[in-house]
């Protein structure tokens, strides 16, 4: 294919898109088919000779589109939102004509520097304390990576590194192996399983704590935790806690857990995946006080800031001690960095990356931080209103306190009658929802999701889970 | 942006990328600006109110594109070749668009499912071993990750966790670090720094031994370490291979390692990010012999196969050992997945994931297998051709076999001769090249990169690093 040709098919892939974004609403959210669907519409082997851009358009619909499930119909309210815009779209093709790889300054100068323009931007947004961000003077800084897992992850290994020498200090023939199974992380119950990951990953211990009634990790349970590890011989080192879970929205008390972890000099993580980018609104940033205690901060454009995935900011105090986990001699990093841009190669696990803050650059300005603020409080009140929906029908109870654009709701009574609802509402297919358990409790999970969502959707889809609750 | 401005905008764009790389050989290489260029081109804070989309255009030449190494620029012969193709960019578009995160089946079965196909499609184009290929009662895949040096990581993790699991089995009382403080891993002196790093992460021991004069890593020289290190009471438990190093694209000899890491039950993973391309050519699969004892085998369709970056390629022949890394319970998830698509979320770190497949899809389809092999000979046609220049030029060597797209070359004497050679061609800026050392010698590295170059540009490259070599 060349230049001419992709003028004239490029031009149709946009229509394509348009059109299918346009009219996604008429699409059933939830694909419809079942696994190993695709095998009898493929070739067993990729073809000798080219097949033609009308063959390959031909199967989209039949092929992919057929198992597709449609993230931004606005009939779907499972899991959390996935950023998707037209701005992030067009950001990311000329992200991918660029194509450079960006590791190290020399090899991309625009990748680099545009994303040290736009997570401070993005740091200003949310009122991040200064030392997140970076200044002619400061360690801190803001990295794009792929997913809050890595982030999670990176954020871990950085104060397992940290600990590990600062043990060594005092033990220099202690082995890392044997540091390493004294160290400790805690998060709660409520944690996303990405925590759980990056422990084995980190091969560290993890205690998984319990939330309040409310599934809020509590400065208490920390307390006793940690004097209990410590008792034990054992070292606590990291703690993450999470501002706006996946299972119901609760938020961590950071203004708890903070001072606690500053005492004991235990690296704080704030995993704000989700809720994150309701910060940017001057009415939900207290939700982020207390992430002044907090080493590292991260939340994903990409769920609820209109910026197609990847693209997950993480934002620390001190960008060496990630380095320092990831290369072998960090006084070689230190001279060649002064002064300089940053080496993002060093601030996570992969050496390639993407020229990602192109699509967040686009999203800011085109968009304008004002209309992105009122999109989040957009999607808010329109879950207040579903709220105000399932609390107006006796048969049912809201479950969780709703502050962002969550409600999670169940029919009063047991697991089964809840779990039989789920499975009637998506086998159904007007709608697409998906479950959580709290404390031995099954429940429906509400998202506003895609940013087309109106009033009229959420209404649609309480009349459609009103008439299935009739079945129960 | 709603849809019918996106059509517009959409197309705009698409004619901007056709112009971008239809002209690109008229752009200087490497970007000539200096680090924090950009400081004074942008704004300190996101706009408030939205700049028009004519306000962003315009900015794209002065503030991007004046900072962009051109990757795919034909006079750009640095590191290796990023992927980029027309069809790549339209299937990532259509990646964009759809926007869901295939972390489950459900959530995205055309995702999870055409990843199966088209990584079978490759396997067999690679005449990978069969255990290595999805089928109805094997174990055995492929899986799209980010990067070369998360698959490392990830394999190194699966080894990790196989190899505690067994020493537990006889000392169930032994803890983790501990088990860890004994494992060992190999590579040689010339693999990726992505090998350390993933040795870093895993918090295991990790000798790179030193290759032979051709850059090869050889039995002998892992049969001795294994030896020494069993002596100590050590576990050796990986070795990762690579087929092209960075360096000057040596390929280690995994016929001799292959039957050691086979004796001694170790996991052998064969890195061939650049080079694993070239192995759906039959004049080059030779190569690749020796695969069969390997474990796991990873290569880059987003290097030389014309895919857009990010499509690291990784197949195993047990992928439940990768789950098992990252899994609490595996139990649970053999049960999950009897019988049907892989649940990929287990296969690597991320839980998130874009429809990758597609643009892999687009490439494979639109190129057909044959074009895809023309276009790699080309390449190291092209690359002999610039040998068969360096040789008839009685000042200069070639310090390595061109075997791939690669030649490693130097001005006959001192390192400072060469070094001095680099810095002149770059600051002329009509081509870009990067340098390299092995055992102390400092050499020049000439690589086809971009898919549109042709002997023109070989010869003007030549050119022009012979009119500076008169400077030297």
């Amino acid at each position: 294919m060349d230049a001419e040709e992709f003028r004239k098919r490029g031009k149709e892939m946009v229509d394509y898109i348009a059109d299918y974004l346009s009219s996604i609403d008429k699409r059933r959210p939830l694909a419809d088919v079942e696994p190993g669907y695709i095998k009898e519409l493929v070739r067993n082997e990729a073809p000798v000779e080219p097949d033609s851009w009308e063959d390959l358009m031909k199967d989209i619909e039949p092929i992919i589109m057929k198992g597709t499930t449609h993230w931004h119909s606005p009939h779907f309210h499972a899991y959390f939102p996935t950023g998707n815009s037209f701005p992030g779209i067009l950001g990311d093709m000329l992200s991918d004509a660029i194509g450079c790889i960006g590791f190290s300054w020399a090899s991309g100068p625009s990748c680099t520097e545009l994303e040290v323009v736009v997570m401070n931007w993005l740091g200003k947004m949310l009122s991040l304390p200064p030392e997140f961000l970076f200044s002619p003077n400061g360690h801190g800084g803001g990295v794009i990576q792929s997913t809050a897992s890595e982030v999670t992850l990176t954020c871990l290994l950085g104060a397992r590194t940290k600990f590990i020498r600062q043990i060594k200090g005092d033990n220099p023939n202690m082995e890392d192996g044997v540091i390493m199974s004294k160290l400790v992380c805690y998060c709660s119950d409520q944690a996303h399983s990405s925590v759980e990951k990056a422990g084995l990953v980190g091969a560290v211990k993890l205690r998984i704590l319990e939330s309040d009634a409310k599934g809020s990790f509590r400065g208490a349970t920390l307390e006793t935790a940690i004097k209990t590890d410590k008792a034990n011989g054992l070292v606590p080192f990291f703690v993450c806690a999470t501002l706006g879970t996946t299972g119901c929205c609760a938020f961590d008390n950071i203004k708890e857990l903070g001072p606690i972890c500053e005492r004991e000099g235990i690296w704080l993580h704030i995993d704000a995946a989700y809720a994150g980018s309701s910060f940017i609104c001057p009415e939900f940033r207290p939700l982020l006080d207390g992430v002044e205690f907090a080493m590292s901060f991260n939340f994903n454009p990409h769920k609820w800031l209109q910026v197609n995935f990847d693209c997950s900011a993480l934002w620390v105090k001190d960008s060496r001690l990630l380095a320092e986990a990831f290369v072998v001699d960090p006084l070689y990093l230190k001279h060649e960095n002064e002064g300089a841009m940053p080496d993002y190669r060093h601030w996570h696990i992969p050496l390639g990356r993407r020229f990602r803050s192109l699509k967040l650059w686009f999203v800011l300005r085109l968009f304008g931080q004002r209309k992105l603020q009122q999109s989040i409080v957009k999607d808010v009140n329109l879950a207040k209103e579903f709220e105000k929906l399932v609390r107006a029908d006796t048969r049912f109870e809201v479950t969780s306190e709703v502050k962002m654009a969550l409600v999670c709701f169940k029919l009063k009574g047991t697991n089964e009658k809840n779990e039989k609802l789920l499975k009637l509402i998506n086998d159904d297919g007007r709608i697409h929802i998906v479950p959580s358990t709290m404390k031995g409790t099954y429940y429906l999970r509400f998202a506003i999701c895609a940013s087309t969502t109106t009033i009229d959707h959420v209404i649609f889809a309480w009349n459609v889970i009103q008439e299935l609750a009739n079945k129960v």
